[in-house]
């Protein structure tokens, strides 16, 4: 154990590379790593389960700085630990372009960086799908091989954004009692003292979730290492409300907002010097605490090749199943499985909503592919999400596939980011696709960082009917397509959407959003194609008879209205082609070529989409003729709706002759 | 007081109607008017101070149906106590297209519907705003003419979404005691028991952030008389947890998910006629209990003509005060205080950040509309939101006119929605563009709603710089645009700032988001102009040296980098215009001719906003040079960053030139 002196020098080590990086980028955040070097130090040096040349190891603990502007404390701890990626000129250029040291923690800057954070609340919520990734990981695998804890560090703004209340509330729900969170208590967030917008009890908050909680002083380090280690033996999440001090040491700003998110200046960092006897210039450690800190880094070479040994020992089948999984690859027959099953449905020829296409093509899915986890935001029903594979996970058993999340898609989306996160499973999770909005932020997260995410939107335009304009999506679409890496899927029948399935499971860099239907739609794919056709974005459905005069783009459920449109147009001698199109951004990732080609020369560009008309000009040109919405919906039977607001087979044709007899 | 037994048949006469009209219409959800009828019967039978007849009465109490899907609750209680536009045939045209009855209740579809609900949580998060503006306007025009209370019936879903813990937290934090939720505590949600995914301790939970909180019997008269007699003398803000039975009285399916979201079907709907003892056909009230109810509706008659009296009797001043701000007309001399500030503007030339040129209008603003109410979701210093009027407003001073949020985004939307609906307000707030994303549910509903809330969204593009890519909104303006009835302002300078805000504070029907930078910006409308030039959405600010061979369209910061541009192109010899779009919604409403000329017919057509190019290709056409951003940004400082993603003047002028020389 660290004696009290050097515990001090070791957490003043993390505070004055703090402040030496935000003093020399001229910008970011000191108060948090002065407040929090505490609990941050008793954390690594005496319970985080890691190696820091060994940073990807599947049992190492998880530490999560939800609190993300608080940056360098954990590039602090990187550098210190020692981290290969982590060195002390990527301290020095901090928030500077091309540096793994961005202004918040980025996943995939560098290694140590669980999860991207800085929008609050969003790494308390991942790590609600951490730590149940690591429950069911354990309940597959054992405890040999999956036996972590997820340890996450908030702020006053991770507490009051909502979705932590999704978060904990889930967590609590779940009993997932390997989830520690230290909540820094410094009672300052950038307007002042957090009493001008709050007096929560945060601790009582907690417990009504079903946590433990407590205060303790967050400067003691005994204190802190006794209620950790009470936390680790518990049966319910933890949160440990640390009393801290922001920009701790820092002479006058040091618990005022001033110590928040700029840089100290020269005077109040000589202080700080002062105040912790500290001598070393700027970026440099001295010796004796470098070499403390990088024995703390590789403190856990021991249990990790004890680990290795384990698994090196296990079953084959498992072990290849373990490593298989990590490595984020599918079943070798993957491939194999979706194509027969596509095969049938082009011989079937089901005539029934995607929503349900899409629980069909998961009873396929998840009967090949064993690590995906589903769920809805208590819409399971609606959303087709549950399949015979996919038994609920409790907090008596974690062996099962499916979270009923509750009416969270915010804190869902989080939590399925966490358990993608995690490594070895692949998560998807349900809800109505205007209710995207609610889970956009940590959407638009999984985009940034790159991952395999899935989300399942239904009842995905005016189709879903009597709800209302609350419920239906217009401009859902067109937002969800805003977002850069984020793959949005609208298959127009069974067979494009296993192929979409297909897509977005082979995604590993992408997340995916498929957009589906609450009504019945045919089966327009009835060729059977061993190709993934709608891996292309866009792609010709149907030709026309001779040289096209039209071509009508669509998706989803709107191609059946372009398909009938091309009936009457054909019949009035317009030869009309249509191209379905499930993935915009698939199709703007095509050759100019292909583009060129599938776009076409015809005279009249049309798109159909029941949605806003933003995005399409890309393809139909600004003079394209667009039948689609124009504004909000309204409730009504799909019958009435569809004609009330122009979206049938009979007005494209009519807008189309218009326009061929104008030229 | 009403008698067991009549009690018992006016909430049965909810029930009915409310199941006869799902049946109706095949559709919806009866299972909570059900089990709630017993609360909205004593509800509105002892307490609620209404005029069925003056529904807009200023100092009515406010109902909220924030568990918008139990519709059929409220209409049956505006149809049965005598709204004049809530007809039979409106309850039997339940969900269908043109009728009042839509899925969920829509604001402006009826009176009495004084919020749009049905997304989970907004009316609970709206309902703050509610009774925060009743203290505020309590404040400002006395007892006498504002002294009222704010009903809100909530679900497990609004209970679950995060939103709701924003909502309750900032309602305890500022003691906001005239505000009484009911909980409907029926343990059932869609996928089945809430136990599935929820065992928060509710009632601790609220007790937690501030409020008086308590479970009582949801099914017995004296027990809600008791506890809302209780709230109303409350210094808190009060939560009552009422037990009910959802789809109370259906023989089979009462207690279960299968009463919620559908029909329950004749079968039921028989054994329920026969366990109320219930003879009546469908939509049938039997006369003395339509009486009985209509009676009620009536009821609070004496109380709004005693409020007329003393609104007659009131000083001349504060009366014509008080009614200009409820008709929610600007005060006379506003244009001229906004032309009279923009002449200034003009000559002064200010090089501020929009942040700062917003701030600069907004204390012109705030000093010349007394009713404007500011506030920042802990974002003051960085949005700009206050001015030399706006003090805090805190539980112990309502008179003031600035809210401090807490990092609550989404709660501060819908409580800016509440506010703004309350009337004799108008609301704005403020946070980063990139965390609109978190807002985003409430913001839709403003544009759903039609209604003047304002959101200052600061930090607007790359150019925030360091923070990165969590915190740079590349997608956020294409996104924001795809709504419908949204107004996206993003100013080029401290006039343009002053035009949109002008524009914001006059759009009584459609809500308006102002985009506005970190950075400063050079004035570029240097010559005064009395017009508004920012209403038409996109203007030419600067015309080519001859025939123009080149527009270059931009926005907010990107317009310096525009005019940069044409000036190097101009140096070129190539006549280069530059259109200002400070909102592309106006600029689509605007004639097709001014359209037309506006974008005219250079043969080179180029954008430059730092943002996605999503929507550009409607005024530049597909072969338009978009120079923007293509993916998500990076950490680093503000000179660095706009060259690194070649957002530059230098950048579009060669980009222009290439395309030039290749024709």
């Amino acid at each position: 154990m660290t004696s009290r002196v050097q515990h001090d020098r070791m957490a003043n080590a993390i505070r004055f590379l703090s402040m030496d990086a935000v003093e020399k980028a001229n910008s970011g955040h000191p108060g948090l790593p002065m407040g929090c070097a505490d609990i941050a130090t008793v954390l690594f040096t005496r319970f985080l389960k890691f190696d820091a040349k060994a940073p990807h190891w599947a049992d190492r603990d998880r530490f999560i700085l939800s609190a993300g502007h608080g940056s360098m404390l954990l590039y602090s701890l990187l550098y210190l630990t020692g981290y290969e990626d982590m060195t002390i000129d990527q301290i020095k250029n901090f928030r500077q372009v091309g540096s793994r040291t961005a202004g918040h923690p980025e996943y995939g800057h560098a290694a140590g960086i669980e999860t991207t954070t800085g929008p609050l609340g969003q790494g308390l919520a991942n790590s609600v799908g951490f730590a149940l990734g690591e429950r069911i990981m354990n309940a597959a695998f054992g405890n040999d091989l999956v036996n972590h804890y997820t340890y996450v560090l908030a702020g006053d703004g991770c507490l009051m954004e909502g979705v932590s209340q999704e978060a904990i509330a889930l967590a609590g729900h779940l009993k997932l009692n390997k989830l520690i969170v230290f909540w820094d208590n410094n009672n300052i967030s950038i307007d002042g003292p957090v009493s001008l917008a709050d007096n929560t009890d945060q601790v009582a908050r907690f417990q009504a979730s079903g946590w433990n909680a407590s205060h303790i002083d967050g400067t003691d380090p005994e204190a802190i290492a006794y209620a950790i280690e009470a936390a680790r033996h518990s049966d319910k999440p933890t949160m440990i409300a640390c009393k801290t001090t922001i920009g701790f040491g820092a002479p006058t700003k040091a618990g005022t907002n001033k110590a928040h998110g700029s840089p100290l200046g020269a005077e109040e960092i000589a202080g700080a010097r002062k105040f912790f006897n500290w001598e070393s210039p700027p970026f440099e450690v001295p010796g004796d605490i470098l070499d403390a800190w990088r024995a703390v880094g590789t403190s856990g070479a021991k249990a990790r090749a004890d680990w290795e040994g384990r698994l090196a020992k296990a079953d084959a089948t498992l072990k290849g199943e373990f490593e298989r999984r990590l490595a984020g690859k599918l079943p070798g027959n993957f491939d194999a499985v979706i194509s027969e099953y596509k095969k049938k449905l082009s011989a079937d020829k089901p005539k029934v909503a995607t929503r349900k296409s899409s629980e069909m093509a998961l009873e396929v899915i998840n009967g090949a592919v064993p690590e995906t986890i589903g769920g809805s935001a208590d819409l399971t029903g609606s959303n087709n999400t549950k399949t015979s594979q996919t038994k609920n996970i409790t907090s008596d058993d974690y062996g099962q596939r499916y979270v009923h999340y509750g009416i969270r898609e915010h804190g869902m989306a989080a939590a399925i980011n966490g358990l993608t996160l995690h490594g070895g499973l692949i998560a998807y999770g349900g809800t109505f696709l205007c209710f995207s909005d609610y889970a956009r932020p940590s959407m638009r997260l999984a985009s940034l960082m790159g991952i395999r995410s899935i989300f399942v939107m239904t009842h995905d335009s005016i189709g879903l009917g009597e709800d209302g304009p609350t419920h239906q999506p217009v401009e859902h679409l067109a937002a969800l397509r805003a977002i850069p890496n984020h793959n949005v899927f609208r298959p127009a029948d069974a067979v494009e959407t296993a192929e979409c399935w297909q897509l977005a499971l082979k995604s590993e860099k992408t997340p995916s959003t498929l957009a589906l239907t609450r009504q019945n739609l045919p089966t327009v794919r009835t060729e059977f194609s061993e190709q993934n056709l709608s891996a292309s974005g866009a792609y010709e459905l149907a030709a026309a008879n001779g040289e096209a005069a039209v071509t009508i783009f669509a998706t989803g459920s709107e191609v059946e209205v372009a398909l009938g449109a091309r009936e009457l147009l054909e019949k009035h001698g317009h030869p009309t082609r249509v191209v379905s199109v499930p993935c915009f951004e698939l199709f703007e990732q095509q050759s100019e070529d292909y583009r060129r080609k599938t776009i076409g020369n015809a005279g009249v560009k049309v798109a159909i989409e029941a949605g806003v008309r933003q995005g399409w000009d890309h393809i139909i040109g600004t003079d394209g003729i667009f039948i689609g919405m124009t504004g909000f919906g309204a409730s009504g039977s799909i019958e009435q709706l569809y004609p009330h607001f122009g979206i049938t087979a009979e007005a494209a044709a009519k807008a189309v002759e218009a326009r061929l007899h104008s030229k």
